[in-house]
């Protein structure tokens, strides 16, 4: 079938159905971040590949909405069909649901899948349509086209994580939901995202690539917990382990059928941003069920990692830290001897020898390498043809992590591969000062991510230069790279906590030139008490040189070069001991002081 | 009368009209920070003379909520009396709403009057009692009993500010608040605030000490603006220009009257924290008139100061200036004869220098000269015993201002009299890193004063030192000295404009020992815009140099030290002019750069 012929399809099967248009989004009934290829159903019905899309098809039209990051890819990838891409977010360029509402007429209907599309996301659409007198209507008619091509859910063996290893039963963290839900007069949760399913249960697999969690939803109640999980996932030993705390285990698909017979009372707290359409429907037509909006517990729960979890993370670092020291010796010396290197190839070298630290089971993410005025592009990822040299001039940007038994890790290193010019030296240092502001905050307990984004900004700013993204986000344990609640970013109202971990990953893009990142994980942690309050500050968790060659050290304050100074001295320290005497030297060498 | 009798009378009338407890507020019908004493009904009644209280009386109790500046004060002046001191916002103590709760059963009322009190803490009490089955009644038995010693409702001679001072006719700061009307859905304001008044009209008299407003209403309807102002108080020239605009006048006591007999239809906007419970419900009982809350939009508008106010503003500071450097040399030259000196002293000092400059109307607050720890007291306020000999060792600090015809001034200095400790130069030299980082903060047009308070904050929290108050406030136009919605504080959510000006005060308040504050108005300034978005900065208004004399010059970087240079040349360009060759020798040494 050919695009157009798959456009066709939809439309018939509106037709079919009563109905004059689709809408389908990159969304699955898991409202993540990440989705299995078997709920990713645009690359296939359009031809784009990018992630993040929504297609609307009419009786007569089509069209597909993307970000910035993808204007160019989707009008490649778009031409030659009857689909027109949308620029989402350019001047005069209509929003989905603007363009929807010009239309539909009085007495129409959209089909959508409301089994993979948020609560809050339908809601918008319906809103859109209905002063035209249009209505939203959910109705899968992707299966039926999409057909034998389409993958099959990941059926990956499923593990439990041991409580040494997690700091938490699921008995006990089950204990937790329930009193953050009592707060929120509530019973009952239906947890959906991967994340919180994984977090709630200790419950692991390698379903998504970069992700070791397992396609499942879960429902707690106030007196039980069902595990929905396709059959024969779990041991017979982890079964009986879920089992003896309480854990019901039905079927994968049994969901909704679960909800809609529920016989027990309970009021159900839901989160209309992460929940689907159609559970949210099926909750809200139980009579024995009361819905009340509100933000999952779990997010805030997990968001705190507990003394465990955080032992487990820096013994993760660690790992990581030996890794890319070796890694960077290996860049070193390909570089002294003239050897050709292609940005693809340090997705290669970094997987090597993260690959020989114990406990390593796969990458956090697809490694970014962008070599020069590539890594301008914030979401840039060399692969197949698109792939640069690299020179020896300039930065080049590696932006990585890994998944181990004990954590996740993310990290971005901007090296120096030759020659600077003053620019790249002065955008260096000045994305280094905020990196280091930014580290070394010291602030009172009621701080949001908002108020403390400011500490990063700072340095930049005085120089009139932003970026374009958040200064840090949440990292999950043995989960998601990218995690909530708490990000460092305007806008974000959550206050820090110890315990929170975080990336302080500010940046300089500047396009057709240069693009500089340098990240660390920072843990938040208890600074003590005194007459003026509880005080906060973060701890670097990263375990990984900065390179020093770069920075015009005049720029720097004393208590910056004081901070950077500190940090080398801890990361030599602590990678030392498992190190060669000829990587001690050579990690010596990186860690020296600077600015004396 | 004695205090137990003015109790006991509030009790009797309590009781005479149905009712079981009498709730007196610090509050007036216009819910603003300053009340006329016709107004202030606790001192009378209570013999307490802070600011900010609430009293409550039961058929057998009576209790007095102060803040904390004021537990010490209250405790003493309540002594011999039936009413308790409670410390509000002290460990154990109960909140006036949760002690109401326990006093008050099924079927029993409270009084208060409604007519001046925010109607949202009215429905907080109303809420507080509704548990237990009692209810709130708006009932004024205050001025009965308060008869003859009661002061009369100000009367001094209002006048109109010329467009020329104001940069805006009345005719369009209404037609500015009619598009903002617009934009909320709503066509009419009851506009209380003495300075929202004052802003709309460009109104003005003597009313309050410190404060050049009038005690006058207005009301905008779609077509016309009417404004309650007591009789005679215009000339026949002002009635006639306002008259000319559309605004026509009636009594100050008439405005529930004409909320009552309006026949128009509007939708009326209002801010139940700064509209009068009585007010409230009479819009609300009018069947032409639908009530909409939200923000009041003259906070937003009058925030934003023109470009003729701001030269006005840019003025009467360096009117301030010349005054502060006059002062200082005073200072300087008492201090050199060995004369000795009070805290008093200090008020008529500054103020004699102020009068000396041209429209000079009076202080814009009183004068607060504290020494040594006295400073490290937020409120504290030389007067009458409480006044302390000035020694030469240690610091001065004086918060001032000044009403000119051409603005408004806030400005802190903290003086060193003296050999200082190490302690004292730290804390001057943290508090002017703090000071400095505010001022020479560059940002994206989305921050609000949340975000940017972290700048202030950075170089004491790095100490972990806070003050417990916020970084600066909004400044009225010949007006209130403090003056929203823009502040720098945690929680505030105003975005920041060019145009607003704002004062930088941040402080160190260590009890016992010190108390330092540095404080300069600035003026939020458009800095351009570039490919990363609108760039905003402030600029200092406040003309007056800052004592370098304390100041650690290798603590402060390369950047503060440029700021605080450039700062004092600044200032000795713009003052010279307006000085004797004395003066400029004197300001000269004080401007001195510093660590070169």
């Amino acid at each position: 079938m050919t695009v157009n012929e798959k456009i066709a399809a939809l439309r018939a099967a509106a037709r079919a159905n009563g109905a004059d248009g689709v809408l389908v989004m990159t969304s699955d009934p898991h409202c993540g971040e990440y989705l299995p290829d078997h709920y990713n159903a645009l690359p296939w019905f359009t031809g784009f590949t990018g992630e993040n899309a929504t297609l609307a098809v009419t009786g007569t039209e089509s069209a597909l909405w993307v970000d910035g990051r993808f204007y160019v890819q989707a009008d490649k990838q778009l031409a030659g069909t009857e689909i027109r891409s949308m620029h989402d977010g350019a001047a005069g360029v209509p929003k989905v649901a603007e363009w929807l509402a010009d239309r539909f007429a009085a007495g129409q209907t959209l089909l959508l899948d409301g089994s993979c599309a948020p609560t809050d996301t339908v809601r918008k659409y319906a809103d859109a349509l209905r002063p035209a007198g249009a209505c939203v209507k959910s109705l899968d008619v992707v299966s039926g086209i999409w057909g034998e091509e389409r993958p099959a859910l990941p059926d990956t063996p499923c593990f439990l994580l041991d409580a040494s290893v997690t700091g938490a039963t699921a008995a006990e963290k089950m204990d937790a939901v329930r009193a953050e839900l009592n707060k929120a007069g509530a019973t009952a949760l239906a947890v959906t995202g991967l994340d919180c399913v994984g977090w709630l249960l200790n419950l692991r697999a390698h379903d998504l690539p970069c992700t070791p969690l397992a396609v499942a939803h879960a429902f707690v109640g106030a007196a039980g917990c069902t595990l929905f999980l396709a059959p024969g996932r779990l041991s017979d030993a982890d079964a009986a382990a879920l089992a003896a705390q309480g854990v019901d285990v039905r079927g994968y698909d049994e969901l909704l059928d679960f909800v809609r017979a529920y016989d027990k009372d309970e009021t159900v707290l839901v989160s209309p941003a992460s929940t689907n359409y159609d559970l949210y429907n099926a909750l809200s037509a139980n009579p024995h069920l009361t819905v009340r909006e509100g933000a999952d517990p779990i997010q805030a729960l997990k968001g705190v990692k507990n003394p465990v979890e955080l032992a487990n993370i820096r013994e993760c670092h660690i790992r990581d830290g030996v890794a890319l020291v070796r890694f960077e010796m290996d860049l070193e010396k390909a570089l002294a001897e003239g050897k050709p290197l292609m940005e693809t190839d340090i997705e290669v070298m970094l997987r090597r020898r993260r690959a020989e630290q114990p406990g390593y089971w796969d990458d956090s993410f697809p490694t970014i390498a962008a070599y020069g005025p590539n890594a301008a592009m914030m979401h840039y990822h060399a692969e197949g043809e698109v792939n640069s040299p690299i020179l020896r001039k300039g930065f080049l940007l590696i932006d990585n992590g890994g998944q181990y038994d004990c954590g996740t890790t993310d990290i971005t290193r901007t090296y120096p591969m030759g020659p600077l010019t003053d620019n790249e030296r002065k955008y260096y240092t000045w994305t280094l000062q905020s990196h280091i502001d930014m580290a070394r905050a010291v602030f009172l307990d009621y701080c949001t991510g908002f108020a403390l984004d400011s500490f990063a900004r700072g340095p930049l700013w005085a120089h009139k230069i932003n970026y374009r993204c958040g200064t840090g986000h949440g990292v999950g344990f043995i989960a998601n790279v990218h995690e909530g609640p708490q990000s460092l970013r305007p806008q974000n109202g959550v206050v820090f906590k110890p315990g929170m971990t975080i990336t302080d990953e500010p940046g300089v893009y500047e396009t057709d030139e240069v693009g500089i990142r340098i990240e660390n994980e920072l843990e938040c942690v208890d600074a003590g008490a005194n007459q003026y309050g509880n005080w906060l500050a973060f701890r670097p968790l990263t375990v990984v040189p900065i390179s020093t060659e770069p920075v015009l050290v005049d720029e720097l304050s004393r208590v910056q070069i004081d901070w950077l100074n500190d940090y080398h001295r801890w990361v030599y320290d602590t990678l030392a001991p498992r190190l060669t005497e000829e990587e001690k030297t050579w990690l010596k060498a990186k860690c020296a002081p600077i600015g004396r």
